[in-house]
């Protein structure tokens, strides 16, 4: 069988398997960004006019477009409901981004660590990733201004806002600093920001599209985080330069994104109601947050450093004594316990042992404290083992 | 700004324009493939759990997938359930394939004229398309045979039921001859099978991949002509050598397809509640089909030639004295009525003027006659500016 070279770049996917493991009941599981069961609203679909069963556009529902673009001005991007597309999930927008730019060979620059899946989707279709360093603030600004002039990246691809998995927020400083160097060297932006709702504190977060003055780029957003993963139904808003590209990209990615989920999410975005339940939404993660934070205090405080998340759904684990925590994974889950090892989300894992992603927003307080017990015992063998 | 090379071959949809400018509620088009307004389901979701707005597994709902292995069988496809992925509209699964088997110049093997968007996707990821003419009951064997030994090619992508554009249904005899050649010279078969349910009469259409013994094989299905394109849920079947790389890819697309349509969907297949509204479809589909018929015989006698479809959604006009049919859409929607022009079915589109493809499901009867009435006048004054 000939397959095309791009399959050779197709890598089993750690999530998926790890998802998989962790489905049984009696696994508790740190290892997904899933929401909690118990948060997600009920729907009512009983005004859904039928019409909505028919094809739709391939740009995303009108009414939609018209109310991201409203959201996405108060929070100071510049942009119009002819500049939002409608896309079947963030993933899609890693994708439709990925056939936009990236040839085999082309340079794309990412924070180290990055989000997972969008290294693979950029990998599988060819691309060079280079890395800038993350600091508690945001990227190491002499590294990131380096690798824009020496590798002239097609794009540049940074979560500011509750980075997965470091749980990183830039500073408004680090903003300002990023958005004049990517204007500098006229680099390309797509800025993710899935968890920007997810938020525990007052801080600021406007994002850096916002900041930008001559540089290209898109800006992505989900329902997932906020609503309901299972609709489906994420945004893009690109500059006028890429959105025709994006628009026949995404056309012939999938016609349009299902407009069962496009309703659904009209129903919620920008009314009082959305506004209650992200508010109930915030509270809840607080106190798995602080939840985690004690557990974690009890059981990891020997053994590994961390920073308390502001918001997102992970915290992001450096162990104290390095080891390849991919190698802990089975222990793991034959104790029923399952965790994100850190080494996948860097471009060059087997040289970033030692960082663990635990989300905090799925798992019940109640089970959390025997959970991290288990967890922090497999880390222990682990370092004795490393030792014998 | 540096794009990919493949957005060079990224080509202006003509399907989406005519759809844009069709959506005026004053065109009566001809134009699409929509279904009827008026035979869209109207949707109970009272039973739905709340559970379907979580993320899902990358296949589908489990459910979902053996109600479709299940059907399956019963068309004589050798199937498991572990086969079946969900995808989002079998647009997607275009795509997916694409990302399989092409890189730029890889040989795929095409009927002519073949479904549009199909050729964009594949031309999108730099396929080397090579065309085999259709006959009135399928491919020229002897053509047929020729490509195959001579390019090669990756895949071969036949739509054998009720064909889009040309409404070609394979006879017995071509569908055994197909199935042969491909074993023979190992070509993987892509057979996608949207129409098998608009059938008007009892003529036998047993899929291709039932009828192979040693090629690989992907075949693909829709709830979009029967039930809904509003949810976007499709689906493929694959032989096991080729189901893991496509799940990975689907992965990597949009992580998995949305849960509220895969559930609405499952509410339907397989029972007899969906049995009696394709029964109603089909009658409605017919009627349509006549009256369609029976329109043009007035109109177009003169001006085409056309097999009378029994299935589908189309009529394929070959027009006596052969024109370029693009040169027609502008002096057509001037009028009102939107059609789709031959030419961008074909590999070459230039050398092969002078067909339309005209839907029959959407365009109320009671304007059917006038859209064709102007639609013919159109077609005669375009001959009358070729003549001059």
């Amino acid at each position: 069988m000939a397959f095309s070279e791009r399959i050779t770049r197709l890598k089993s996917s750690l999530i998926r398997e790890i998802l998989a493991a962790a489905q049984r009941p009696e696994v508790m599981s740190f290892a997904g960004g899933l929401p909690a069961e118990e948060m997600l609203p009920v729907l009512d679909w009983s005004q859904m006019p039928t019409g909505m069963g028919q094809y739709g556009m391939s740009e995303g529902e009108p009414a939609l477009r018209e109310a991201i673009a409203a959201e996405a001005r108060l929070l100071g991007v510049p942009c119009e409901a002819s500049q939002v597309l409608i896309v079947s999930g963030s993933q899609q927008t890693l994708d439709l981004a990925s056939k936009l730019f990236i040839d085999p060979g082309t340079k794309v620059l990412l924070e180290a660590p990055t989000y997972l899946a969008a290294l693979q989707a950029f990998q599988l279709f060819g691309a060079d990733c280079v890395a800038v360093p993350q600091e508690a603030d945001g990227p190491q600004l002499q590294a990131l201004e380096a690798q824009l002039e020496r590798q002239r990246p097609a794009f540049a691809y940074l979560i500011p806002t509750f980075q997965n998995p470091s749980a990183v927020r830039y500073s408004e400083a680090k903003r300002d600093a990023v958005a004049a160097l990517l204007d500098r060297y006229q680099v390309t932006l797509i800025e993710d920001e899935p968890y920007r709702e997810l938020v525990f504190d007052a801080g600021s977060a406007t994002p850096i599209v916002s900041r930008l003055r001559k540089a290209s780029w898109i800006y992505t957003g989900t329902v997932s985080k906020t609503l309901l993963p299972g609709l489906r139904v994420g945004y893009l808003i690109a500059t006028p330069d890429l959105f025709p590209h994006l628009l026949r990209l995404k056309q012939s990615a999938d016609l349009h994104t299902n407009r069962v989920g496009q309703w659904q999410a009209l129903q919620w975005l920008g009314t009082e109601q959305y506004r209650e339940h992200l508010a109930e939404l915030r509270d809840f993660y607080r106190l798995r947050r602080d939840a985690m934070q004690a557990a974690l205090v009890e059981h990891f405080s020997e053994l590994a450093e961390w920073q308390v998340p502001q918001g997102g759904l992970f915290f992001w684990l450096k162990l104290k004594q390095p080891q390849d925590t991919r190698l802990l994974l089975d222990a793991a889950l034959a104790q029923n316990v399952a965790f994100m090892p850190g080494e996948p989300f860097f471009i060059d894992p087997d040289r970033e042992p030692g960082y663990l992603r635990l989300n905090f927003s799925h798992v019940a307080p109640e089970r959390l404290d025997e959970g991290l017990r288990r967890l922090a015992g497999v880390v222990r063998q682990g370092l004795a083992a490393d030792a014998a």
